[in-house]
C-alpha cells in the first residue's frame, strides 16, 4: 500500500471569534491546494473529518458545504468516528485512491468549538461515548480518562508527576510551534497544582475546547513526482473498533483497538515497532499518551511513565513523541485533530519542522482515537 | 466496475416508540447477516450513514456503537452527507472492497427522529441547509422545496395536481410494500385539501419524519456466488456536489448534482437511460420526484408532470418509479434512506418484490439528495 501526500495546509489552532467553521475549513484546505501546486479542478473528491457541527454550530452536510465554497462540484463525503474523525477522512482518502475511482483527494478536517449552539462543550462532546450508558449516568470525558488514570497508577505503580510530564513536554513542543494554541511552558507543579478537574486530572491534564482546521493533498503514488520533489508516503493504514463503554472493556488501561489498528498499520507498511522515528499520538487527555506509547508498543505495557522519566520521548529522545506539542498544546479542535498529526509527520519527514526537528526522520507514525477508544486509526508514513 | 450485494435487511419504517438507535441499526443489520449467510466475523468493515444523531438522541460515533453492539472490532465509519447519507454509506462501502482492503462490508443507514432530544425536528433537519444563508432568515425544508414547485409551475406549466399525483402513486405502492409507515392509499383530492405546509405544498406533499434502518451485505463480486445464487451488482456509482444554498445555484428547477451523478453511474455502468428497467428517487417532496425523474433523463426537462399524467412512472408504466412507495409513503429516516432504495431495487431484481413486482426488472437505479441538492448520489444495479 502506498499513497503520496503532496500538500498540507493548516489553520492556527485556537479560539477564532471572528471565523466559521466554513472559513477556517477554506483557510487550511486552500493552503493545502497551494502547498500541493495542484488546481482545484484537479481534485476529484473531498473527505472531511467532523464530529459535531451539528450540535456545535447548527450544521450538518459540512462536506458539501467545503466543496461549494471551494467552488468544486465533486463527491463530498463527511466522516465521523468522534475525536478520530480526521484519522478517518485521511484513511478513507486512501481507499478511494486505492480503490482507482480517484488520483487527488483533499482529506480535511474541521471543527468550530467555540460557537457552541445547543449546550456545553463537555455535553456535545459525550456524544462520543455511549449515551445511555455512560452520560446518562454523568460521566463525562476528563472522569472516564480519570479512571483509566486511576487503575493505571493502581495496575503499574504509574506516578501522579509521571503523567504531569505529558503536559510539560507537550507544552515545550507547543512552545516551538507557531500554529499551537498554547505556547507557553508549564511546569510539572504548574500541572499538579491547577484546578482539578477529575481527581487525578487537573486543568493541565486536559486538551483545551479549539476551532481549528487542517488539510491534506493526497495523490496517487505514481503521479506524486509530477508535483512535487518531497512526497511523503502513507504505508500503512489500520482501523479498530472497540464498545463504546469504557466498562463494557476487559482491560481499563489497555486500548485494544488501538493495539489492534497498529498491528494492521505495522503488517501493511512491513514494519515493525522498532523503525519508527517518530509519532504523533492522541493524549487528549495526559494520561492518554502514556496509555498509547505503551499499545503502540514502544515500551512495555506498564512502562509507559518511565518511558517519560528516561526522556525518550522528548524532541532528542530515543522516540520523539508529540513533536506538534500534540493534543494538549497545539489543541483539539476534534474533527482536525488526526489531520494535524499526520500534517506534523509530514513537516518532520520533509525536513520542514523547524526548532522541533527530529534528526533524520524517516518513518512517521500518527495514532488517532475516538471517545474513550471505541475507535482507534494508525497510520505509517515515509520519505 | 462490479461489486456485489448478497443480503439485505431492514427494520419496519415507522415511529418506534420502544426502540432506541442502536436497536433499530442491530435489528437491520441482523437481518442483512442472516440474508447474506455470512457470519460476523467475516465482515471487513462497517460503514454507517446517519445524518444528524448527534441533535436527534445526543449520541455521535453511532459507527462504533453498532460495530460494537455486533461484537466485531472491524473498521466501522459513519458517513454523512444529510439525507444522502445512506447512498453515501453504500458508495463508500463499494469503494472499501474496490480498494482492495476489504473482501465484505456492511454498509448500513439508521436515523432516529421522534427521540428529539435538543430542538424541533425541522431545525435539526435544517442542519442539511446553509445556516447562515437559508436557515438564519427561517426558511426551512418545506419552504425550500416549495420555491422548487412554484419556479417548476411558473417555467413548464407543471400543475398542483401533476404534482400531487407523486404522493397518490407512492402512496400506492406503499400500500403494497410490508414495511412502509403509510399502508393506505390517497387521493388527488386528499393531497390538494391537506394542510398547507408551504404554499403550493400541503402535508401529503412532504414525506414523514420517520425512524428506522436499513442494511446491505457487499461483496467482492468475484466471491458473491460462494454466499448466493442470486446476487445483485452494482455496477454504476456516481456521486456529485452543488452549493448548500439554493440561491446559489443556476437553476431552481434541475439539481446540476444529480444530472453530473447520473452521468458517471450511466458512463461507469455502461449503460444509457432507455435501459433503466426501474428507479428509486428522492422523493421528499412531492415536487422532488417530478425534478428527479428530469434530471435523470426519465424525460425531457418540464416533462415531469406529463411523465405521471401518462402512468409512465406506474408499476406497470414504462419506467417505474418509487415502487416502494418512495420516501413519501415508506418514511424517510434521512440516514437510512438511501440504503433502503438500493434494498428495494434488490428486491425487484432478484423478483422478491411480491405484489410490487415489476416485471422482467434486469437493471435498477437508485437516486439519493442531500439538502436541497447539496449532494446527490446514484447508482446503478444489474442481475
Amino acid at each position: 500500500m502506498k499513497v503520496a501526500i503532496i500538500g498540507v495546509g493548516t489553520t492556527k489552532f485556537g479560539e477564532h471569534w471572528d471565523k466559521s467553521l466554513r472559513e477556517l475549513a477554506i483557510e487550511a484546505g486552500t493552503n493545502a491546494i497551494i502547498d500541493a501546486k495542484v488546481r482545484g479542478s484537479e481534485i476529484d473528491s473531498i473527505y472531511l473529518g467532523n464530529m459535531s457541527a451539528g450540535r456545535f454550530i447548527g450544521q450538518e452536510h459540512v462536506a458539501a458545504l467545503v466543496s461549494g465554497e471551494l467552488g468544486l462540484s465533486i463527491p463530498a463525503v463527511r466522516v465521523e468516528g468522534a475525536c478520530a474523525s480526521g484519522g478517518i477522512a485521511l484513511r478513507q482518502g486512501i481507499l478511494s485512491i486505492l480503490s482507482g475511482q480517484d488520483d487527488i483527494v483533499l482529506a480535511g478536517g474541521a471543527e468550530k468549538m467555540t460557537d457552541l449552539m445547543t449546550d456545553g462543550a463537555t455535553t456535545a462532546l459525550m456524544g462520543a461515548a455511549s449515551q445511555e450508558w455512560e452520560a446518562y449516568y454523568g460521566l463525562t470525558f476528563p472522569s472516564l480518562y480519570a479512571m483509566i488514570a486511576r487503575r493505571h497508577m493502581f495496575e503499574f505503580g504509574t506516578t501522579r508527576e509521571q503523567i504531569a510530564k505529558v503536559a510539560v513536554k507537550n507544552h515545550h513542543n507547543g512552545s516551538l510551534n507557531p500554529i499551537a494554541q498554547f505556547n507557553k511552558e508549564i511546569t510539572v507543579e504548574e500541572v499538579l497544582n491547577s484546578t482539578m478537574v477529575a481527581d487525578p486530572l487537573t486543568l493541565l491534564d486536559c486538551s483545551p475546547i479549539t476551532d481549528g482546521a487542517a488539510a491534506l493533498i493526497l495523490c496517487k503514488a505514481e503521479l506524486a513526482k509530477k508535483y512535487t520533489d518531497n512526497p511523503v508516503y502513507i504505508i500503512g493504514s489500520g482501523q479498530a473498533s472497540d464498545t463504546l463503554a469504557l466498562h463494557d472493556r476487559r482491560s481499563l488501561t489497555t486500548l485494544d483497538a488501538t493495539v489492534k489498528a497498529a498491528q494492521v498499520a505495522y503488517k501493511q507498511a512491513g514494519i515493525n515497532v522498532d523503525d519508527i522515528d517518530l509519532a504523533e499520538v492522541h493524549d487528549c487527555f495526559t494520561i492518554a499518551e502514556i496509555v498509547a506509547t505503551e499499545d503502540l508498543g514502544f515500551c512495555k505495557k506498564g512502562e509507559g511513565g518511565k518511558l517519560l522519566d528516561e526522556g525518550a520521548t522528548e524532541l532528542t529522545g530515543r522516540i520523539p513523541v508529540n513533536t506538534s506539542g500534540g493534543l494538549k498544546a497545539v489543541g483539539h479542535p476534534v474533527g482536525a485533530t488526526g489531520v494535524k498529526q499526520a500534517i506534523e509527520i509530514v513537516l518532520q519527514l520533509r525536513g520542514e519542522a523547524d526548532k522541533r526537528q527530529v534528526k533524520d526522520a524517516k518513518i512517521g507514525l500518527t495514532h488517532n482515537v475516538g471517545g474513550s477508544g471505541a475507535t482507534a486509526v494508525v497510520h505509517i508514513f515515509s520519505r
